[in-house]
């Protein structure tokens, strides 16, 4: 096989997050489980608009996140994902094109405007969120492009993906191309409620078609359904290459053949906003692969990556990732 | 004359920003000065947008931050500014009334977009915009309500107001009803540049229509035509009853009757973005004064606002200013 030309291809939904803070009375009355992803309607996301704060607009998405990451700690990336032509998918498409991700999917022209996600963040940091997939539903087979997962080391693909009908078979035919091609495909189980809502093909696909596993300990528990973080981890081994499984202040542990790598989180002076924290914890992670780094270092370099996301609002990287990971001794 | 029951009415230009980090060569090749506001047109906005690097959305306009901040002290507002019934004038809308300031301006139907500032942050925190005014420049006599104006404590004006040049008729409307209430007017200066754009107009109006002055140190020089800040205070004495004179790491001067008062600066653990720390200090001052509180407390609640606003990305309080001005002890 020739030599891959994209260290990271993400496939994922493409979405501007509109970021207030809230307490968790409106939870509550919006029947929201705190920190799980609800879909609404393009109705609903309106009426819970009128309701929640003063918010700030930045582009989201998981594999969003993920790919932005990427490119801020020097990897060449491209993303793929659907918006409209409206000035949400302008602003979603100058957000990931500005930090050096190529990203060719063309917009919808007609239908739903672009996704949005209002996330409401919570005074302990935690964020909770309602999101509009709008022209999400719009991505299928033919938004990709063999050329693109063909030459990307790792095929990166969020597990959201599931409820927007035909992305699921933009995912398939993307895992196919990919091994097809002798490359990675990696998977993120993006949120619990997502992991029951696909449990069965999740499971089969985590077992059959992924090589590297993003999860956190709610979403590895619930593909596995068990309360024993432990027991889910074991039950996950043989069926990945990799599966990197993050828990939120206790740091993330990293399986692999034989092996369970205990990382460290990376200090926060203040947790602001949680939003990304595991999608660039898996840019990090992705990255140090790419470079053939050792586990542990690619473990290190996914906890400072979430450590910068956490420390302020939005969930696209502030400070150069390059230059945070040189700073630290890590490459 | 009645009780007011609206602390501040403010009137400006109604823009949302969008905020990326910038380095002092894109600056440069801009030819913008840096620190400074520049008009730009929306072919050159456009232009800039593709060059600049990921962005932040957030509801700005000097007078609409400052408004914000009155909200989140816990005063009562009212503003008048000019957004199109596009999606950005949505988010306006909704940032500026989720707070709690009253914001009946209808939207214009037709002509130009929303207004939008792109703010570039270079290292050092300090801020440099290239605003397109867009639907702006529709504000004119007939937004402002003179039924909010004479029931306002103080009216406060921007002096980018001068630009759109409609709006400065609706300036001069509403100081005239102010002062037929017997309520007071206040005027920020706005920029150095703005200052140089409508010196003569400024010093009359200062001279004759303000009672309460906020201007920085570039400001209140380029007003008096000096290099020399304690020549300019002294010019600006007996103008205006209060002069707000900000002056960035050194704090603030508040001028009155026969009295100067020095204000510290808030501390800040880490200057992130300077975006509206005039806006702010604007908001704590004025809540302040429509508290009856003393000139130096006022100040002091001016400072601690700044510091709020210059400690993360975006001119808008993420935390809540009456709590922080209840742990200081200010009130």
């Amino acid at each position: 096989m020739d030599a891959a030309t994209i260290d990271v291809a993400g496939i994922g939904n493409a979405i501007v997050d509109v970021i207030s803070h809230a307490d968790e009375a409106l939870l509550a009355s919006e029947g929201f489980a705190k920190g799980s992803m609800t879909l609404i309607d393009a109705a609903r996301a309106d009426a819970l608009y009128a309701r929640i704060g003063p918010a700030i607009e930045s582009s989201g998405g998981s594999a969003g996140n993920t790919m932005a990451g990427i490119a801020s700690l020097g990897g060449n990336g491209a993303y793929i994902g659907k918006v409209r032509d409206d000035l949400l998918g302008g602003v979603f498409r100058h957000d990931i094109t500005a930090i050096g991700i190529r990203f060719e999917t063309p917009p919808a022209t007609e239908g739903p405007g672009t996704a949005r996600c209002i996330v409401m963040v919570t005074k302990d940091g935690h964020r909770t969120m309602g999101t509009y997939l709008g022209a999400c539903v719009g991505l299928g087979p033919e938004d990709v492009d063999p050329a693109i997962i063909a030459a990307a080391q790792i095929t990166y693909l969020e597990g959201y993906l599931f409820d927007p009908p035909s992305a699921k078979a933009a995912f398939r035919k993307a895992a196919a191309i990919a091994h097809q091609a002798g490359r990675q495909v990696a998977l993120s189980l993006s949120d619990s409620f997502c992991v029951g809502r696909y449990r069965d093909e999740f499971r089969e696909l985590v077992m059959k078609d992924i090589d590297i596993l993003f999860a956190n300990e709610a979403e590895i528990c619930s593909l596995y359904e068990t309360d024993d973080f432990d027991q889910a981890a074991q039950a996950v081994r043989g069926h990945v290459s990799i599966a990197a499984l993050t828990r939120s202040e206790a740091g993330s542990v990293i399986l692999a053949a034989g092996a369970a790598h205990r990382i460290a989180p990376a200090p926060v002076a203040r947790v602001v906003d949680t939003t990304g924290a595991g999608d660039l914890y898996a840019s990090g992670a992705l990255f140090g692969l790419t470079r053939g780094l050792p586990l542990p270092t690619c473990g290190a370099i996914g906890s400072l990556a979430a450590a910068e996301i956490i420390s302020h609002v939005g969930a696209r990287p502030e400070a150069r990732l390059d230059q945070l990971v040189a700073s630290a001794g890590l490459v």
